[in-house]
C-alpha cells in the first residue's frame, strides 16, 4: 500500500497542489491566506485525498473527475486539525508550532472558517453534474455533523473517570470514522457506483476505529509529529488503552493515573508519563489495542468480499497499511 | 418596518423555530445540542429570516418554500457570533455569558462548526430543485469566505494606529455587508428572480454597512447586549469613529487614544472609555458616522429604483429600519 500511495502521490501530487491553490491562492489576505498554507505546507500524509483518487481508479472511473473533491477532503481534515489543535491544546503539530500557536487563537478560528467553506467551493465549482454534487455536499454535511458529534463526546469523556469501551467505540466511530470514509463514499459517488456507499461505509467503521487506536499506540511509542511522546496523556485523552487499563489495574493505581491525565498539561512530567505508560505494560493494554485493531482490520476483509476485485484489493491493502504505519 | 418584522415574526417566528429544532433537536449530546441551544434562546433580533421571508414575499412567491434557507441564514449569523465572540474576547452576549464563557473555548469552536454545517444540511433537505439548492450553495460558500476575509481584515487593522476610511470601508463591506445581503440574495433566487441578484447584492453594499456604522454607534450609545458601553473600545476595534476622530485630532491626543485601544481590554477603565467618548465628541466623529450612514442609505434607494414595486418599498423601509434601530 505504502508503494501504491507513493505512486498516487508522485502521479497526482502536485495535481492535488493546485486544486488547492486554485481555490486558496497563497497570496491573498495577510494572515489569511498564508496563515493556511503555513499549515498545509507542514506536510500530512494526504492519505484522504489519495483514497479519493484510489477509489475511483479502482472502479475504473477517470480520476481527474476526482481531484476537486479529493483536494476538498485534504482541505476539510486540516480544517478540523487547526480547529482541533486549538480545542485539545497542542502546541505543536507535524513538527512544526501548530497554527494558533504562530497566528492567534482568533485567526486561528477565522482561519479554520474560511477553510471549511472553501471545502464547498471545490465542490460547487468541479466539473461535476448536479446531481453528483448535491450527493457529495450530503455525504460531507453528514460527515462534518458527526465528526463535531464525536468530537463533543472526546471532550465529555476527558473528565471521566470510569470511561467504557463501549463509549469509546462510538466516539472514535463519530470523531474519526466518519471522515477517513468520505474520501471513499465520494469516490464511488463520481464513481458513478452510489450502490457501493452502503459497504464502503461498513469497511469505513471498521478501519476507521482500527486507524485511531493505531494512532493511540503511536502517540507512545513514535510520537505524532507533536515534539514529544505522551502527548494523549498530557491532554488527558481517554484513549482505548486507558479505557482498558481502568477496568484492570487497582484502585490505587486507577486514581494515580486519572490525577496525572487530569493534571493540566503543563504540569504533567516525564515521570508521569512513565508511570502511566508502565501501568499500561503491566496490564497489558497496549496489546489489547493491537490486537482490538489487529481484529477490527481482520472484520473490515468481511465487507470488502462482495465489492469489485480491484476496489476489495486496494482496501484490504489500505486496511492493512493504516494499522502497521509507522506515523 | 419594525411592524412588518413583527407582523412576520408573529406569523412565522414558531415555523423558524421548528426548522432550527428538527435541524437541530434540543435534545442530543451534551455540551453540543444544548449548547446550540442556550445560545439560540438567548434572542436576537431574527433579522435575516425574516429578510429572506419577505423578499420572497414581496416577490409573490409561496413563502412556505423559503422557510428551511431562511433558517439556514440565522443559523449561519448565530455560526458566526459564536466564534467572533472567542476571538473578540467578548465575554457577554444579549446580556447572558457568550457560549464560550459558559462552556468553554474547546466547545465554542466545536459547537460552531458544527452549526455550520447545519447550514448546509437545512438547504440540502428542503424541497427546493436541484438548481435552487445549488445556488444558494454558491451564495452562501462566496458569503462565507467574504465574511472570514473581512473578519481577518478586522483584527489586521486592530493593531494599526493610522487606519484609514478606504481600509475600514473594505473591512466592514465583506465583513458585515455580504452576509447580510445573503437572506435577500436567496430569497430572490427561491423567487425564481435571478435576474435580481445583481442590484440586490448593490443594495446590500450600501445598507451593509450602514448597519455595521449604526452598529458601532450603539456600543456608545445603548450597548450593544454585551452588559456595557464602549465595549468596542475595549477590544481596541477601530469603528468609523477611530478613523474618523484620528484623522482629525492632535498628535497627543492621536497617542492617547490608541494607548487606550490597544490596552488588553481588562485594563481598560470608565475613565479610558470616558476619555475616548469625549475626543470622538469633540471632532465630531458620532455626528460623522451618522452622516455617513444616513447617506449609504440614500445611495441605497438609487439601487432599487429598478426592482419591482413591493421589493422596493420593503427594501428602502428596511434600509431606515437599519440605522434607527434602537438595538
Amino acid at each position: 500500500m505504502i508503494e501504491e500511495v507513493e505512486r498516487i502521490l508522485r502521479m497526482k501530487g502536485k495535481a492535488i497542489e493546485k486544486e488547492l491553490e486554485k481555490a486558496i491562492p497563497r497570496k491573498g489576505t495577510p494572515n489569511l491566506n498564508d496563515a493556511v498554507w503555513y499549515h498545509m505546507d507542514s506536510g500530512g500524509k494526504r492519505v484522504r485525498p489519495v483514497l479519493a483518487i484510489l477509489t475511483c481508479e479502482a472502479l475504473g472511473c477517470d480520476t481527474n473527475k476526482v481531484m476537486p473533491f479529493a483536494a476538498g477532503c485534504e482541505l476539510l481534515h486540516n480544517w478540523l486539525l487547526v480547529h482541533d489543535d486549538i480545542e485539545d491544546g497542542d502546541h505543536v503539530r507535524r513538527d512544526k508550532p501548530a497554527l494558533w500557536v504562530k497566528y492567534g487563537i482568533s485567526h486561528g478560528i477565522n482561519v479554520g472558517d474560511f477553510m471549511s467553506l472553501k471545502v464547498v467551493e471545490l465542490i460547487l465549482n468541479s466539473s461535476l453534474d448536479d446531481k453528483t454534487k448535491l450527493a457529495l455536499f450530503g455525504e460531507t454535511a453528514e460527515t462534518c455533523v458527526k465528526t463535531a458529534e464525536g468530537q463533543t463526546m472526546d471532550m465529555n469523556l476527558r473528565g471521566q473517570r470510569n470511561p467504557s469501551e463501549k463509549d469509546y467505540m462510538k466516539m472514535i466511530e463519530l470523531k474519526t470514522a466518519w471522515y477517513l470514509t468520505l474520501p471513499m463514499v465520494g469516490g464511488a459517488i463520481i464513481a458513478g457506483r452510489t450502490d457501493l456507499v452502503p459497504k464502503i461505509k461498513e469497511f469505513g467503521m471498521k478501519v476507521g476505529p482500527a486507524f485511531q487506536i493505531a494512532d493511540d499506540l503511536l502517540d507512545l511509542t513514535e510520537g505524532k509529529g507533536r515534539g514529544e511522546i505522551g502527548s494523549d496523556i498530557k491532554e488527558g485523552k481517554r484513549s482505548i488503552m486507558v479505557v482498558h487499563c481502568s477496568s484492570k489495574c487497582s484502585s490505587g493505581e486507577r486514581k494515580r493515573m486519572f490525577e496525572i491525565l487530569d493534571k493540566p498539561r503543563e504540569k504533567t512530567t516525564k515521570e508521569d508519563i512513565g508511570y502511566v505508560k508502565a501501568l499500561f505494560e503491566k496490564y497489558g493494554s497496549l496489546d489489547y489495542a493491537r490486537q482490538k485493531a489487529r481484529s477490527l482490520v481482520d472484520e473490515s476483509a468481511q465487507t470488502t468480499s462482495s465489492m469489485p476485485a480491484e476496489l476489495r484489493s486496494m482496501l484490504d491493502d489500505f486496511a492493512r497499511y493504516l494499522i502497521e504505519r509507522k506515523k
